[in-house]
This record gives structure tokens, sequence and C-alpha cells, in this order.
């Protein structure tokens, strides 16, 4: 194994447990039962032969490691598989066993199957993540707070607007993924039901609403739209979350120090540096995301296959669209604990306010002065202030009312509004409120 | 430049043209133009000024070498084309461009008006590949060939199944692309239209509904799922199309010999080599897929960005997102104009599907025989009469019929229907029904 | 567990084993044994602790499911194993264990331990192919077959030119390999060895030697000079494995039937269709080289690294650093199994040399007529009576010379080796004995 | 055109004007100049025959229009290049122009002569980066500042130290990419010189030499080590530059303020917010960088090309690879300029070593007092008193030396000494001296 110590810190470990080995049998054996007694139903399978099948399978123990050594002589693991299982039948039923089915079949359908209920962890993870980000919203939606481009302080904002951004990308991405459909897969050889005719595209139908999967247009061996609408599907969850993670991170450096990863025994210590918190959170969910984003390039370079089935680009699909959803889930479950218990420190948000002097408030001065002074030396003289304000400590108004240029020609509580980043926070509060209709709409 | 050579093969020189710096500049204007415009009505700008800024700007000739020799000191195109179209104002009205908006403002509303007609003219190419797909569909409803799964020889198929799913592949991704939404940006510096409070909302939405373009929930600054649904839906198209390009350069291999890309005078030929046809248009459509998925992963990895503005991350973002719109484009033009002309070999298929010796028809004499013979004896007799007509090129029927397990047991008439590939077709005409009818549904 | 079945048949099993969390806890224990042997040398350690900690240790029961448990609260599995294994020591030496290191130097040197066994192993094997490849170049320097670019017949090669430039593809890629480094990592918690002074260095240096690696320039935490160059060469080398399977793949199709994979029982087979056997092998390198490239793109884009630590992007390369080792010796494996049991079918090369009814031959014919008929006549003539040929299923050689332009005026000797392509081989010869020479030259 | 202000802000300048269509036409050029010149030395072509060329195209004006135009259908820009300087030529010589070779033959080298100077270019940024980084650690050896992992402060180290860092990322990746060999490409149709038997090989060698491109060990047709190997090492180049841009752009953050991109009119700077000063020259970088990615993860896509011609694999990489030179290139520019003339801010970095109130320095400290008080309280009493430090803004040292546990039993001088950060730097000015050391090696 590649060491699971470079691997699993990154993803959910519940949604590793659920994925192994045994789970994609039991996928697999989820995807023959049905076909078995859908064919029984339209009358190709006799009766009671798929309860037969069912009752000598279902509780059957198989060898999985016979299964993996199984895999290399024909590339997949549904050849192994369907060998181990007819082995375990009876022999005048072997015959129904995976009747007009091929591998990709088993596969492709199992590997939805194993997938569903990730999805609806991620849903529900999701979900997690937008009431959270909703109560941050509220408690910030007057926090100020200094809006930062390119990396520079500029104007303020709020933490509850920075948050709401947060939230409707994760939301966004969220019904995209919600809406993505997992589609059964039969087809049979060469995808079309060879020796059953029109009964396959029924047997196909009806495997799906047995199965809960969506029913396809046609099967999809080497039309891979459904694998490249999940892969892309998640890979905007990871980038979602980077966001949040990317600018976490940003916040909690030690210069800047407006919020920090919830505090949990050891987490991010570091023995030797007393004063050290490490944004561990962050570091896996930014590491998680990137991983996606090389698997997802796998599967774009992979969405075209060779004729009726792939070789290699099929194959290539397999571990990358799976991991893909064990890191996504890994980074939802820190986002959520990122997000519900997010300590944000409001002095420093202050104090990061008035580090420029004043300067991130010139542009409401110059606005303010611009009447009387002319554009051009409003500009220059809010300018100036603000960095006097910066060497000499001291409040950008004071020093603004006691400007020559200013002085007695401005309004004092004027100017003290307009030094205030409290007042100038625009739509802020705004946002808040629209993203939160816009969040709960769905 | 990097040579136009290398480039432009594998774009639309229609979009090419259509997307230049003047139309840059143009979808700039007209972002400035419809906010001065939005402004007025609210109030902000006085009554007449925006016609004003209009009549000023619109017949205006931009400077456009000295705009770009502007972009290096602040990394962008808005700054100098704002500073360039101000200096051509009035003197009074000067103030009132560009009021509000910051620089991401001005690109990314412009971005989404320049590719707002190339999704337009994605959508026609897709239609146009739809009917011609149709056509061929119903052309080759029951035009056997051989179905290839890992590039062997498996089941007979039709040729028509075979295009509908190319068909089914390419109108997936084309209702994905529709239903992207190509959203304006308006936000000013930091996203919270500081200055302006609740108008700039309303401006927001004013905005987009002008210039034809999505309301978002927010401005989307750092919320680069937009960018990232619109690059992954044209990636999704990239791949449906490479898919056809595949699977027609395969099938045009000289032993193969299938189709033909569509003749056209001097396309594909070799002054060296006269009895070459080289499949150029299918060379140039998996070239610019594959540059597309390229771009798409700068996309992938671009999605989280810092703070309130990308430092680096935004600005990659613009050449591949506007690149993958024009090699997607060149790559649709080449494809319909492949499944308008296809050039089908019947006499090939017909060829192909005999060069087993019937082998490829072991199954279903396997299937037959199974009730006299037992299905392992069945199996091995099926393909041993296979190797043997393969090898003295007689007809598979008449060597089951001679042979001595056969002889007798098995009606001649069964034999040669169960040896007849245009006779095992599952649902291949059944599946071109039921994509005619989906395709038909939007 | 993502399922083994769904990635572990792209790799080597051997690999696996020898890549285990067991293998990782000992590539870390060898670091910090080294570094308190090396300190003691220099003194930092008292005489005999080193002794003690190695005997303490090197035969003591990592739990490794608990070290793999304590990985999440600081992100790396090097703080759980330094506590574990610390724990395991006497108190008294306690602290002079992981003195002055830090996570990164344990986890950068371990993987570069792990992985040198595996770098071995990948040289081996790449000179298991080259000593196969050699063999089928001697083998088969003049064999002809047909040369086709853009996948179409073009003029005449020979086998062993072809195998000659896989070989050169894999030797290229084995010799930039191999001059690949893989240095120590040891910096402390900043890279600058704090508390330590010049001893630093002096360590990093003894470190290398005692371990094997070798020395850097500086201490690497966030100049990933070495991971690039790792996963960019071993990239190469799934590019040049990619190749073989590529051409192998096309060849094997039932249409061409040049080579074949080398059979096994049940390699390949489908039990439903006898004629059929699958190219599994050369699926398995494809989809390896695939993922390989998805890895290769994380480290790419984890390249820059902020500060004096990653916050994500070192993290992000361990998995697909350590996984594209994996992939690229399972997919050597399979080359080497291709390249030793190739069944190279004379037959068919023969077969389709004459598929264009000489067509492959128009360009020496053209040149043989040219004297008496001029260029253009010539070219004309020679194709026109290729496809006589063709259509007719007579000797190209026949043919012409029954030309009413060609009879009496053209010798016919020269006619029919003109039209032979076993005449028409160019330099194949001379360029498999380039090669050879080439590639016994390291 | 993809709107060249999209692009061109992150390329060079001078490398776009160098590398455009009419750059192409004359890298085609002379390749076939030097191709008629080594047939002539060998005796192919008539004495005299390749000086009437020269003299007939050498100064003939190109159409490069109707060669843009004639690319379509052929899908490459040989075909017509060929096709119209041919039509340039007196008749008599027509036929020994561009003899024996093939599109790809010309395309591969031209490119390679196109690049050529662009490499060397490259070298000499990274020559003009390195000398600036060497001025910079030596100007720093001894400035101090503060060490941060995972974007967290940790411990000192020097500006010096980080500089040298910086450098020996840039100078590793010049010495992989100034090794990196550009083989002509030489071949003919099916690369093995069809027609010309050994005279192939000989004049490959030939052409290297006259062209000054290396020889390569086989025609590279589908062998594309070549592109891979240089690809990988621009990539290699992005990622070293990379990293300066994202260290600077941290650097620069208005709560941090250690470094500032050298400032020049109007370079970065906002008009509505005149405290800001963007790290454009970083942004611009990092663009590029990201971009370079996308194009080396196609190259990576299309190492594996089939047969002896690619089918758009060729294709795909003629864009990707140049512009990934061009955009390195704009890199190094700015890193150029951003070495030169950085901005270091030594108040701030002192300002940012105390912003723990001492918190970095108690590693060192509570080494010191562990003879004392023993390891463990030595720690808390370290870390509560920097915590105190902090809160009431005194100096460390002041608040250890009144601590009750402290008072009397530690040396004064000694803990004021420990809480230095400037006495505890490690290895730093050493490493600067090794590096220096290695960088002026070669």
């Amino acid at each position: 194994m590649p060491p699971v110590f470079l691997k699993h810190p990154f993803m959910s470990q519940h949604a590793i447990d659920a994925c192994d080995d045994n789970a994609m049998v039991r996928a697999m054996l989820a995807f023959e039962l049905a076909l078995a007694e859908v064919q029984e139903a339209s009358g190709a399978v006799p009766n009671g032969v798929s309860q037969k099948i069912r009752s000598q399978l279902e509780s059957a123990t198989f060898n999985v490691a016979d299964i993996a050594e199984g895999i290399s002589s024909g590339g997949n693991v549904a050849i192994p598989f369907v060998k181990q299982s007819r082995a375990l039948l009876a022999d005048d039923i072997k015959r129904y066993w995976h009747q007009g089915a091929t591998s990709q079949d088993v596969i492709d359908s199992a590997l939805m199957l194993l997938l569903k209920p990730r999805l609806a962890a991620l849903d529900k993870l999701l979900l997690r993540c937008r009431s959270a980000a909703t109560a941050l919203m509220d408690a910030h939606i007057d926090t100020p707070m200094v809006g930062r481009t390119l990396m520079q302080q500029a104007l303020p904002i709020t933490f509850g607007v920075k948050v709401a951004h947060w939230a409707v990308g994760l939301e966004q991405a969220r019904r995209r993924l919600s809406s993505v459909e997992l589609p059964v897969q039969f087809g049979g050889a060469v995808g079309v039901h060879s020796g059953w005719d029109t009964l396959g595209l029924e047997w196909m139908d009806a495997l799906a609403e047995r199965l809960g999967l969506a029913a396809p247009v046609l099967p999809w061996h080497t039309d891979r739209y459904p694998i490249h609408t999940l892969g892309t599907a998640l890979d905007a969850v990871a980038g979602a979350a980077d966001k949040i993670a990317l600018d976490v991170s940003l916040l909690t450096q030690t210069e800047v120090g407006e919020v920090a990863e919830p505090s949990a025994p050891g987490m991010g210590e570091s023995s030797s540096m007393p004063h050290k918190r490490n944004p561990v959170r962050s570091a896996l969910i930014r590491s998680a995301a990137r991983q996606v984003h090389g698997h997802t390039s796998v599967l774009l370079n992979a969405t075209a296959q060779p004729h009726e089935r792939g070789l290699g680009e099929w194959h290539a699909e397999w571990a990358p669209l799976t991991e893909s959803v064990l890191l996504v889930e890994g980074a939802l479950e820190q986002v959520a604990v990122l997000l519900e218990g997010l300590e944000v420190n409001h002095a420093n948000m202050q104090h990061n306010l008035a580090a420029t002097g004043g300067g991130i408030m010139a542009e409401p001065v110059a606005r303010l002065l611009t009447p009387q002074l002319g554009a051009d030396k409003a500009k220059a003289v809010s300018a100036a202030a603000a960095e006097t304000a910066r060497q000499e400590a001291r409040p950008y108004s004071d020093v603004l009312a006691d400007h020559s240029d200013v002085k007695g020609s401005v309004d004092t509580d004027a100017l003290r509004k307009a030094c205030d980043p409290a007042l100038y926070l625009g739509s802020s509060a705004a946002q808040v409120m629209r993203a939160k209709k816009w969040l709960k709409a769905k």
C-alpha cells in the first residue's frame, strides 16, 4: 500500500471505511442481484431463480484477496468477482448469473452505488457548513474588518460579508453537485444488449429504478459525460472549500491574527514553539483540494474513449474519481469544524483597520474634501495626512482636523465620520441579507 | 506574438475575429456606459450625463496600442482603458466615469459580454451537429458494423447506434453549457460597493438586465464558481467532440477504412503519397481538446482566490478561459463538417464483420448449440469453427454445418441466422429511436 | 480505504508491499537514528547514547494504528511517530531524540529513503526492458512492416526500427531518472538549524553520507526542486512506457493483427467471445501513465511554497509522488513482460503492406517513372495503378507493367524492385545499429 | 486573436516580437536551406544548386497571410510554406527543395531554432537574477527577520538566507534548463529516410551541426522525450520564479510590510486608494507560472504518440511549448526587476520579530531555563512570559527577569541574549556563504 500515513489524513475516515473492498463487492453484488430480479420480472429468468440467487449469495463470504489476485489477467475486478460468485451458486442457476451483462456494466454501476451515499454525506456536510456560515454571518453582520485586494489592505468590509461570500461559494457548489445524476450502466458486451434486443433498454430502466440510480439516455460505456460531470462538480466543491481555507490561513497569520482555527487539545500546537498554533485544518483542506484538481485533470483527459470500450481511459477513472470523493468529504469535515468553531478576534480586526493610520479611509475623506479643495488637492491632503497619522501614531481625523487646508473649512463631525471604517461598509449588511435569503431558497 | 501558425489552425477564425482587442475595448465600454445609465436612472448621475458620455465615447477611436502599453504598470487592461476613455470625456462629466467600479468589475463583465455571443455560436454549432448526427442515425439505423472493445472486435452493432452515442454525448454537453449563467460583475473596490451602500446591489441587478447578463447572488471577485462552471462545461464539449474525432480517426485507419473524412480539394492529401488521405479534421479536433484540458486545469487550480481579489489567480484565468472558447468553437466547426459529410463505407464494414471468420458470432452460435451440446462443448465448437473458417476463408455457417457435432442436429437455417451479424444487433435500432426522442426534447 | 480493487492493479504489487506504513516508520526511524549518531560524532550527544537509542528502538514494535490516529492534530505523521518513539526511550536519553529536527526533516528524508530502493527497482526494470527491446531489434532488423502517420499507412519501415524508437525513448527516460538526486532533508524548525549554528550544515552533510542520500546545497523545505525533478522524471518514464502500450494496442487491433501481447493462461480472454484477446497489459500501462500525469500536475502546481514551510502545498506532494513511483513500477513490470514475450505476426505485416494494392510504394514508383514520364504524369500513373491493383487484387508491379505508358519503357525488374516494400526501408537497419550502440553506451 | 490584452502582459514583449510568424517562416527557411546544402555536400543535389536556392529565397518576401490560410487543409504550416517557397524557385531546381523531408522535420526543427535564442535569453535573465540575488544575500547576510512555517511566525532567520534559498531554487532550474538539448528533426515521411538509406542519418547529423542544434540518437517524430524534457525544465523555472513572487506577495502584505516591490512611476498604484501599492509584478509572475503549469500538463498528456506520427498529440504541443517559453521569459524579466530593486524594510522586520512579545524566542529561553527549572516548567514559564510581554507590551527579557521562578536564578545577561533574535540565527550566515560558493561554481 502507498503509506496510509501519506494519504488518509486528507480523507474522511468515515468515508474510507464505507468504501473499502468489501463495500465494492457488496455494490457489485447488488447490481447483479437486481439484474436477475429485473430479468425474472420480464420472464428471462425462471420464477424463483432470482430469490435463490439472492439467498445463496447475499450472506456468502467473499474472498476479497482472491478477487484482488484475479484482477490482473482481465484488468478489472468484475471478472474475478463474477467468477467467484458464480462458483458459489448451485449449478442449475449459474447460467442466469451476470446474464447479458459485461464487466463495465458491473463496475460503473457499482461505483455509482458506492458513491451515492457519499454524495448524500457531502450534501449533509455542505448543509452543516451552510448553517454554520449563516450563524457566523448573523453574528458578524456588523463586524468591520479590512478588505484586501492583491493581499494589500484596501477598504473596510465586514466579517459577515466575507463569510457570506464563502457561504454562497459552497452553496453554489452544493446545488451543482446535488443536480448530478448517477446513472446505472447496462449495455452488455458492446453496449447494445446483444442477444436481448429491446429487452435491454427495459432492463436498463428497471435496474435504475430498483437500484435508486438514474436511467441514462443510452448505455454510456464510452460516453463519459456522467463521470466528467461528477468529477468537475466535486472539483467545484473542493475549490469552494479551498477558498475558505486560503482566507483562514491568511487571516490567522501571526501579524494579522483576525481569526484562529478552533482550538482543540494538541491541535496545531508545536511543542518547541509555544506561541504557535498552526492552521492544520486549513493545511489539510488545501492539500486535499490540490489533489482533487490533479484527479480531475485525469478525468478530463480521459473523457474521449475509443469505440465501445476504453483501453486504459476507463480504467484510469476509477481511483481518481473515488479518491476525489474521499478527499472532498475529508475537506468538508474540516470546513464544517472550522466554520462551527472559528475564533474571531475583533480587537485584531480593529487594530488592522488602523494599521495604515487611516490610509484605508483616504478615499471617503478625499470625497468629503473635494467640494472645498478640488479633487486633486483633496486626494493629496487625504493621503499625506494618513502617512502623518501612521508615522506619528495619531488618529487620522485629528491629523486631518489640524491640517491647514482643512481646519475650519470642514465640519469636524463630518470628518470624524469620514474617517470611521464602521461607517463605510457599503452594501456589506445588505449582501449578508441577500445571501441569507438565497441560501434558504433551496 | 506566439506564432499564429501554431495556434490559430485549432481555433475558429470567425471567433478569433470577433474576440480581438477592439472587441474587448467595446465590451469594456459597454459595461461602463451601462453603468452610467443605471446610475443616472437611480439619481447618482445627473440627468443627461450618461447620454453625453455615450455620444462622446461610442464612436471614439481608441488607441489599442496605447492601452496595451499601459497594462503592465497596473497588471490589467481596465486601468489604461478607463484612463484613456476618461481623457476623451469633457471635464465636467469625467467624474461620473467608472463611478463606484473597480478594474475587476470591468474586466469580468467585459469577458462575459465577449463570450456571450460565442456561447450562442457554440449552441448553434452543437445544434447543427445534432441535426447532422440525426441524419446519420436515420441513414444507418440498420447498417451493421463491428463493435470494438479495448480496440478488439467484439460483437456487431450498427453505425447508427454509434452515431447515436456520439450525438447524446454532444447534446448532454450542449445542455450543460446552455445552462451556464454568465453573470455581470459589480462590487467596487472590495466587493461591497463602498460609499454606495445598498445602491450597489440595485445597480448590479440593473446592470445585469441592461447588459443581458445574469444577476449573481453577490459580487464574485473571489468566488470563481462562474468561471469554474463555464470552464468545465466547455471542457465537456471538448471531450464529446474529441470522442467523435477519436472514433473517426480509428475508423479511417487504412486497415479499417469504415469511414472517411469528407473529401475536399487538397484536404488531407499528401503530394508524395497518393494513397493517403489524412484525417486532418480529427487531428485538429483532438489537438484542440487537449489544449482545452490544459486550460481547464489552470482554471481548476485558480478557483480559490485570496481575500477580496486574487493575486495572479484572477489574472491567470483570462487567456485560458478565452482560448478554451475559441478552441471549442474551432473544434465544433470541424465536427459539424465531419458529421455532415462523413463518408461511410458499407463494404468495408461488411468486410471487417467477416474478419474473424465468424468469430464475432461465436457467442450467438454457442447459445444456439448449447441445448444440443451443452454449454462447454457449444463454446468449444463455435470457437474452433470460427478459427477454421478464418484460416480456410470459408463461410462460418458452412464450416459449422459440416462439423460432426453439429451436422444433422441443428437446423441449417437457424445456424445461418445465428451466424449473421445483421440479425444480432440487439437494441441498436431501439437505442437510435430512444436517442432521437431525447435529442428532440429540448 | 479507497478500494484496492480500483488502484492496485496498476501498481507494482512488490512495490506496494515495500512501501507500506511499516516501511515508512522504518524510514523515519532510520533518519532519526542516523541523526543521533551524527550528533554524537560531533559531540552534541554524549558518547554511547545513540547506540542506546538504536538498541531501544530498532527492534521495538510500533503501533502503526496509533500513529495514524495521531496524524490529524498536527497534520503530519512525524509528530505522532516522534512522540511514540520518544515514549519508548529511557527518560535520560529522551532529550536527544529528534534533536534539532523538524517534522519536515523527518518526512522528506524518510520519503527519499522509501523511494531510493524503488528507483533502483525502476532502473533494473528499465534495463530489463532495454535488453528485451534489443533482442527484438536484432530479431526484426529486417522485418518490413508498414509505417503509419496520422494513423494512415504511409511507407514501409521495419519492426526493428519501431522497437529501436521505443527503446531509445525508454532509455532516455532511464538516464534522466538515474541522474535525479534524492537529497536528505535537514534544516530544523525554520530551515536554519536554529540553536545549532554551523553544526547544522555539517550534520546535514553527514546525514546524507550516512543514509546514502545526496547532500543538498541547502535545506529545501520550500525549495521543491528535488520533488519537481523527481516527479517529472517519473512522468517521462510513464510517457515512454505509454508510447509502447499505445503502439501495441494499435497493432493488436483485430484488423491489423501485427503483434499480440504475450499469451498467458486466462490473460485477456473473454469467456463469451472466444476470438478475443484483449490487450490487458497495454490497458494497465496506459491507465497508469494517465494517473501519473495527474499526480505530476499536482506536483507542478505545488512547486511554489510559502516562506519556510508549505501550508498544504507540501502535504499535497506526499501521495502523488509516492503513487507515481508505484504506478510507474507497475507499468514497467508490464512493459518488460510485453517486450520479452511480444508475439510478432510477420504474415499480417506482409498482408498489411499489400493493403493499399501497392499505394504505399507509389512514391518510389513515381520516382522511377519520372525520367520517362515527367514528374506529374509519373505520379498520376503510379497512383492510378495502385488503385487498379487494389480493386482487382492484382500485384502492383503487374498492373504497372501492363500500363500503356509504362510497358516497354521501363525495365520490368526495376519496376518489381520499386514495388517491393522490403527494398524501400531507408535507414531502418542503420537506425537499429545506431540505437544499439547508443543503448550500450551507459 | 484572443485579445492580446489578456495574454501578453504575462509574456516578454521582446520574446513575443522575436517569435512572430515571420520568425517561424525564417526558421523553416533556415532548415530547408541547410538541408539543401547538406545534400549538396553529399552529392545528392548538384553543385551550386543550394546557393541558387538560397539566393532566390533568402531575401524573398513571404506572404504570411497566404501561408496561414493554407494551414487548414493539411493541418500544419510546413505544407503551405513548402508550397509557397517552392513556387518562388526556378523550375529546374524546384525538385531539390524539401527533398527527403516531411512536414514534421520542418516544424520540429524550426521550433527548436525559434526557441534556441529564447533559451539563451532565459539563461541570461537567470544569471541576472543570480547576480541580483547574490547582492541581496550579501547586503542582508545579517538582517534578522522572522521565519514562518504554515504562515505562522516560528523562529528567526535572516533575509539573506531567505534570498539564498530563492537563488538556489532559480539556479537549480537554470542548470537543468541549460542542460536541455534542442535536437534537429530529420527523418522523412515515416522517420526512416525512405529512399535515402544511410544518407539520411548522415544528413541528420550534418544538419544538426550546421544549424547549431543537437544531433538526436534517432529521429524523434513520436519519441517526444525532447519536448517533455524542455517543457518540464521550463516549468521548473516557472516554479522557482513563482516561489519568489509568492514570498514577496506575502511579505508585502500591509500588516507585514517587510519588503516592497521596486517603486516605479504609476506601478501598482491605485488612484482611489493612495495608501496602496499593489505587488503587480508578483501578480504577473504568479499568473504566468500558473499558465505554464497548464501548458506543461498538455505536454505531459501528449508524450505518447501513435505509430510514426501523432494525430493531434503532436499538433497539441506547438502552442503550449512556445507560450511556456514566452511566459517564463516574461516572468523572469519581472523577477530580475524585483530582485534588483526590492525594497527591504528593516524596521518592519524588527517590528514583526517583536510581534509575539518574545514568543518566537520561547524555545531558546526554555532551553536556558531548563537546567534550573526542568524542561516542563521551563517551557511553561517561557510561554507564559511571552504572553504577558505581548499583552503588556513590555520587553520579553524584562518580564522574564521579573518572573518569580527566574529572578535571581538566571543570569540577566544570558537572559537578554536568549531573548535576542539576532543571536539566534542558526546557520543563516553559513548557508549564505555555502550558497554563494555553489552559485559561483558554474
